[in-house]
């Protein structure tokens, strides 16, 4: 992809588009698996509890035109989708904290079959170093910003226990690290041309105890 | 919690309040750790870049009101958000699908700590069954309408594969399952009073996929 490209693709789209479309991909890749050929943005608006409208706006921003009264072409809007997520290109990261949620994620069929690609894990644990999960080495943390420079990684994601979360993210980014993908409670500091994203699982539980 | 107190409650604050809560916590009790008193409204919003305004609204839902120009005492505080969540509280739970992500869950202490807790685990492969994950024993799904019925859990984390998801969800929501927490790709239909959360870690996959 070249700059304009990605130029023109980032500003077509907004962040609640490109949140919503996974859900797209997903039923228009179930559908096909069940033999439809054509599919209308009002079934997938009713599936999703969406308007019709909404879904019509998201999938154009992924390039794809709909034939009025009619539909998509199935396999044509999965193109468009993985086309436009990039989930038909690979995206090497590294994991850091092989723990216990970290080792979960390197075995997430859901991340690796749409393109993430674990190149490696690092933890701060000497037991685990060395050892595989999930076809994944384990190396210490300390080797990481050599392996960085050597890959050209530049998405990390997070899940190291939340006291040293800032800590950790400070010696990724200095390694070369552009992208952090956030999952422990810490609300990071990061330079601007650094993109976060923050997995705030505890938001949900809040929710859950509150009215259950 | 009377009936009254809930009522009031679920009306004093907005989800999105209520999402925000346990960023706030999570801060609150690191500066108690760090051997802080007092923490006005202006330091959390600072630390989490939010507006002042917001915080302090946030924070007089869960009943605490802070001195002018002073701010929070901090074990009053973590006392108010804790109590408001209901986080003092333990909330029984059944985890459905013990694969990787499932059985990540069972160990993860940011939930465990705040009051979840794992009663046992279901699934449908009879070499997992039997066997305990972080303390919590694996039953035959089959068995689970009946472990209902005795133990009287309502919440359930749902951590399936995407292509059972709907129709495990309407076997436990038949057993007595009030609460379903839902971690899989598909938008559950569910009846009107059973609450739904969405775990949505595909969305922010999307994100990153498209701009890092």
């Amino acid at each position: 992809m070249n700059k304009l490209n990605k130029q023109i693709k980032m500003s077509s789209a907004s962040i609640p588009t490109i949140r919503r479309l996974p859900s797209y991909l997903y039923l228009v890749r179930k559908a096909k698996e069940d033999g439809v050929e054509i599919i209308s943005g009002t079934v997938i608006a009713n599936e999703l509890d969406l308007e019709p409208i909404q879904v019509r706006k998201d999938l154009a921003s992924t390039g794809i035109i709909g034939k009025p009264r009619v539909g998509y072409k199935v396999s044509d809007l999965i193109d468009a989708i993985e086309k436009f997520l990039n989930w038909d290109k690979k995206h090497n990261a590294l994991l850091i904290g092989a723990g216990n949620l970290g080792t979960a994620l390197l075995g997430y069929k859901e991340f690796t079959k749409n393109g993430l690609n674990f190149l490696a894990a690092f933890d701060v644990d000497e037991t685990k170093v060395g050892s595989e999960v999930h076809k994944t080495k384990i190396y210490h943390i300390d080797t990481l910003s050599d392996f960085v420079k050597k890959e050209h990684t530049q998405i990390a994601v997070l899940t190291v226990r939340s006291g040293i979360a800032q800590e950790v993210a400070d010696t990724i980014i200095a390694a070369g690290i552009k992208t952090i993908w956030n999952f422990t409670k810490v609300k990071l500091k990061v330079p601007k041309d650094v993109l976060l994203l923050k997995e705030d699982l505890s938001s949900s539980y809040a929710v859950l105890s509150v009215y259950s």
